[in-house]
Formats: C-alpha cells, sequence, structure tokens
C-alpha cells in the first residue's frame, strides 16, 4: 500500500536556536515536510519583526528545502504599529501564551483586553492569532492540567466573537470540548492537532516523562474526539506537531527539585508517524487534506506544483531511531524502540 | 506550640523485603508510630500464614521495637480454610489488588465473586479487607487513571451489601467521590488516607515522577474532599501512608521503554509531615485520632498506656533529609529539599 501527498506543511513547530537548531531544522525535510510555522518562544523570546527576519534567515542557511513562516511572541511591548511593520515584512502570525503554562512562556499574557488594538492590527493585517488554549492551574478554582483547555475555550470564543474576521488557530487540541468549540466557530477559526495526541492518554504519561508535554494527553474519549474531526475530513483541523526538542537528560530524569522539561519530539519522523497513526483508525484517506490542504488552505499559503511526498506501508514495520547526534547534541525522537508501519519512499 | 500524640499507628505501608528491610523497616518508628499494618506484595506475594509469620518474624528481628500487622495478598490460590488458619494465627487482613494498576500486582484479582467463599470466612474470623479501590485502565471504555477510582466504587458498596459484617477499608482514597461512597457506608467499612494525597494534585506529578504514585493524585478539588474528612474528624478516615519505597534510578529516570516506579516514600519523616499538614489546613486538633485513635478503634489495637510521642513546631522549618544510605541501598524521601515545620522531640 503506498499513498502520495502533495507538500506537507507543519502549522506548529519548535525550532530552538544557535547551534542546537543545525540538528533540528533539517528534520523537518527528513520527516517529509516542506513547510514549518515556526514557534517564537526562543530565550529572550521572538518580539520583533527584525528578530523574526533574523532568526528565519538562521533557518534558511541551515536547511534551505523548507519554506519557514515566521510568528511574533504575544507580549506587552507588542504595539500595532510593529505588527504593522510585521504583517508587510510577510510575518505571517502571533503566538499567545498563557504565562507560565510550558516552556518558555515566562513572558506569557495574562489577559486578552489589553491586547485588543494589536489584535485589531493583526485582523487588518491579516495575521494570524495562535493560542497556546490553556489557563494558568489555580488550586483554589479547581484548575489543573487536566481541566486547563477546557477552561481557556470561553477566552476563545470571546475573541473570535470580538474578532470576527481575525484567524485564529487553537493550537494543539487535546479534548472533546476544544474540538466542538472549534467546530462552533466561523470559518476564521482553526485547529491544530499534534501527532502525539493522536497516540497518547493521560496513562501513557503518568511516570513516563517522555510522554509528559502541554497540553498534557486527557482521556480516551478526548483522544477519539481528536480522531473523529480527522476521520470527518473537517477542514478547520489540520497537523501542527508541536515538535518540541529537548535535551535527552531534561526529558529521562526528574530531581526532587526539578520535573521533566514538557514537549514531544516528532520532526524528523513526523510523515511515516502521521501515516501510521490515521491508517490505525481509519483516516488514511484523509491523510493530504490533514497534513497538507487544509492548513495551507486556511494559511493561504498552497502547494507549489510538484512538490509531492511518496509514503508506503512497510510489512512487519521498522523501527524508530534510537536517537540523532551532532556534535554535542542529542535528541531522541518520540516512539523510539516501537515500529513505525510506514516510510517515506520518495521525496521531491 | 507542641502536641503530644498517643501511640501513632500507620495503617498501610509497604516494608519490602530481603537487605532492602534493613533500610526501611527502621523508618517507621523514625518516623514516629509504634505499629504497621504492612502490605503483602512482595516478589513473590505472601499468600500463605506461613510466609506471613515468617516475614513478621523478619521484620521484628529488624526492628523490635514496632507492632506488625501482616496481611496476605488475595489471589485464586487463597482458601476459606487457610483464611480460618490465618485468622487464628493473628493475621489481621487480607488485601485486594486489582490485576496491573500498581507495583507487584500482576496476581490481582479480576472480580470478585470468586472470592465470596474466602470473604466469608474473613468475615466469621473477623479479619479486614483491604481494597485497594481502582479497576484497570480501558481506553475502550474511557477509563484512565484519573478515574479509575471512581469506577471501583460500585464494587465496595456491593462487597458492603453482601458483606454487612465484614470490616472493609477502603485504601489510600483520592477522590470526593471516594469520600462520599465510604461515608454513606455502615461502621464496618473505613478508609485510609496517605500523607502524599494530602499534599500533591495532578499538576504535581505530570512531569515529575518523585509524586508519581498509584492511585495518582487527583484534582485540587478531591485534595480538598481528603482534607475536609479530616477537619470533620471522622472515625472511618485515619492515616495508611502507603509509603512505597523504591531505589531513587527507578524513580528519577525513565527511558522511552520504561516509566518510573509508582510510589512515594513518606516512612521516615512521617509524623512530622501529617503534622505539618493538618496544620497547614487547619486540622491540628483532629492529628491524634487520624493518626492513632480511629484506625486503632476500627482494627481493634489500642494503645498501649504510656506510649506517647511529642512535636513541637519549629521557626524557620527544618530540612527534610536528603537521603538514607545503608549497604548498598539508598532512598530519598517525599519532600527532600523542602522544610518541614514539625519536628519529634520525644518519642516513648
Amino acid at each position: 500500500m503506498a499513498v502520495t501527498v502533495t507538500s506537507p506543511a507543519d502549522f506548529h513547530v519548535h525550532l530552538r536556536q544557535g547551534s542546537f537548531t543545525e540538528l533540528i531544522a533539517p528534520h523537518v525535510k527528513k520527516g517529509g515536510f516542506d513547510l514549518a510555522y515556526v514557534m517564537p518562544n526562543l530565550k529572550p523570546p521572538i518580539t520583533t519583526t527584525e528578530q523574526a527576519l533574523k532568526y528565519k534567515a538562521d533557518l534558511e542557511r541551515i536547511e534551505p528545502n523548507v519554506e519557514y513562516l515566521m510568528t511574533l511572541y504575544l507580549s506587552p511591548g507588542l504595539t500595532p504599529e510593529e505588527i504593522r511593520k510585521a504583517s508587510a515584512a510577510g510575518i505571517v502570525g502571533v503566538k499567545s501564551y498563557p504565562r507560565g503554562v510550558t516552556t518558555n512562556s515566562d513572558g506569557g499574557i495574562e489577559s486578552y483586553e489589553a491586547y485588543y488594538p494589536v489584535f485589531e492590527a493583526m485582523q487588518q493585517g491579516d495575521m494570524v492569532l495562535n493560542l497556546h488554549g490553556e489557563v494558568p492551574s489555580d488550586a483554589n478554582n479547581n484548575i489543573h492540567v487536566l481541566n486547563a483547555e477546557v477552561q481557556f475555550l470561553p477566552h476563545l470564543l470571546k475573541l473570535h466573537a470580538a474578532f470576527p474576521r481575525l484567524r485564529i488557530v487553537l493550537e494543539h487540541a487535546t479534548t472533546r470540548a476544544a474540538i466542538e468549540a472549534v467546530k462552533s466557530c466561523g470559518p476564521t477559526v482553526a485547529c491544530t492537532i499534534t501527532a502525539h495526541h493522536l497516540a497518547l492518554i493521560v496513562d501513557d504519561w503518568a511516570g513516563q516523562s517522555w510522554n509528559f508535554c502541554k497540553p498534557v494527553a486527557k482521556y480516551p474519549d478526548d483522544r477519539e474526539a481528536l480522531r473523529d474531526i480527522i476521520k470527518e475530513g473537517h477542514s478547520r483541523f489540520f497537523l501542527g506537531s508541536d515538535s518540541a526538542p529537548h535535551p535527552p537528560h531534561f526529558k529521562s530524569t526528574s530531581t526532587p527539585a526539578h520535573p521533566c522539561a514538557a514537549g514531544i519530539y516528532t520532526s524528523p519522523i513526523l510523515m511515516p508517524l502521521v501515516a501510521d497513526l490515521l491508517d490505525s483508525f481509519g483516516a488514511l484517506d484523509k491523510l493530504s487534506g490533514f497534513v497538507s490542504e487544509f492548513g495551507r488552505a486556511f494559511y493561504k499559503r498552497p502547494a507549489k506544483p510538484g512538490k509531492t511526498i511518496r509514503l508506503r506501508k512497510i510489512d512487519g514495520g521498522k523501527f524508530v531511531d534510537e536517537k540523532y547526534v551532532q556534535g554535542d547534541h542529542e535528541l531522541v525522537p518520540f516512539w523510539t524502540g516501537r515500529r513505525l508501519n510506514w516510510e517515506i519512499v520518495q521525496s521531491q
């Protein structure tokens, strides 16, 4: 069995910075993807057009065969003027992180009203607002990592009502409630789904830090909702891998004082992994829509003609690479030690 | 500020086996406790009176200043005849583990009906049934580590209805629903609560394997329910620490193939920890009931006169020990790196 997909696009990926990026960025292409929608949560975060363009140039130098769509980090310093400048320079989106909920989110936002002039400018400049859709945990109000996304959804609906023409993406949705909320919105609201959230549930990260990410994988019924919306072929739900590399010792070891890093690294195996997963729940016929057409349509980035990738199913599967090493850097991919039933046979 | 407690009793503790026990067993006394209700999930599990008595003798040789109440592991080989023998020999309880849900539970039970003759014999012999109250995860039925306890509760109610005179303890309750279920039962049903479940919620074990145990810590509202029932001074809810030592490398490190071990080690700091926790949520006046009187009354093990322990509050607190070492064995206690605001000043 084989499938051909036109120019896969990953609409949510972390490529990090410095020499670490030299190991990471080429894995986008290795994983079968021609386009990377690049997250801005570096240290310091990407908050200006200049920083974003410099970061883009760095990425293009390292791996020129990928189209990088750049984003800014929503924070108090971001002005409507900077948005107009960013839009004119081809920066595509602005990413919002609630304060403190994931890797490098200490500068994240606390309330949205203060940013309405920024969103107004984004709407005018046709930029996209990318939402990490979780509220911070708050034990006094029974808010925790399992309901943090559901508690965020009223913010999504309010933003959509206030800026109906603003394109908004709810990133890495993990719950049935989030899927329903996005479905209930108009055509300007879309949703990314990661590969790992199609595979994992809460049991998988209980005591297993390699499967720990934010948002955390939820209950089996939530995973079912993610799978179902893909099976349905809904065009406002598409892949954003949230591939998030961390040095292995930050993933494997916790001390009583330091938890493990949140993030799952899927870039280097992404197309085979997604094909495997969609095949496993009967949605292989939706693969092309999910990894390319739907996201490209929403982001107005049509595939270049002739750019295709071919995958085939392997008898007995093939072990995922154990690790990737370059200089002092090392990375362990998701599903290492397991077999993938699909592989890339041709990419052009 | 100081408090005096009469002869604290820990009604759920894991003391392991072999040379490891020589490090662990003395920590019961170090933690301020005179009585240990000993779990039978060794390798192989304790399934006969002879094994239990031999294990008890081992424990008494290592640390003679603690009263050990022994239990058998509920499994298909356990007969009513063995129950009568165990009861006559002073074995106090039988512990039921659903199959596969925690450390060394591979031989656990799958359904209770087959054990009704055993329970009948236990009821006649006045033995106690100790339930690990979780059903196995089952993604097809949306059962996972967060709702496994709630899904178990109908089994508890059914057992209580079938054997109203059988003393049953729902071990290490973690949910509001479990507290309500036990409250709704008659005087023969009680419930243990651990120290760590009074401290932790799900956020605390997300990516932090040192806080990973089974049952997993639940939502803030559930923790509130555990604290509230203690504040209420309900006599059928008492301490069972479920102190569960593992070698540090099993706690700190996961590989993609191997998750961390489930279990939290509280024995060596138990009385100061419980005093600190109860003090933190305004239940210090219930300390004596929670750690001694209520459990001793349910188990019919009154404290010996004159056995008391005195604790005092420390200005600024005192760091928890970093680790305990003996021979090749090493153990890291819960809350290492943090300060406890209470300490034992006198134990007699």
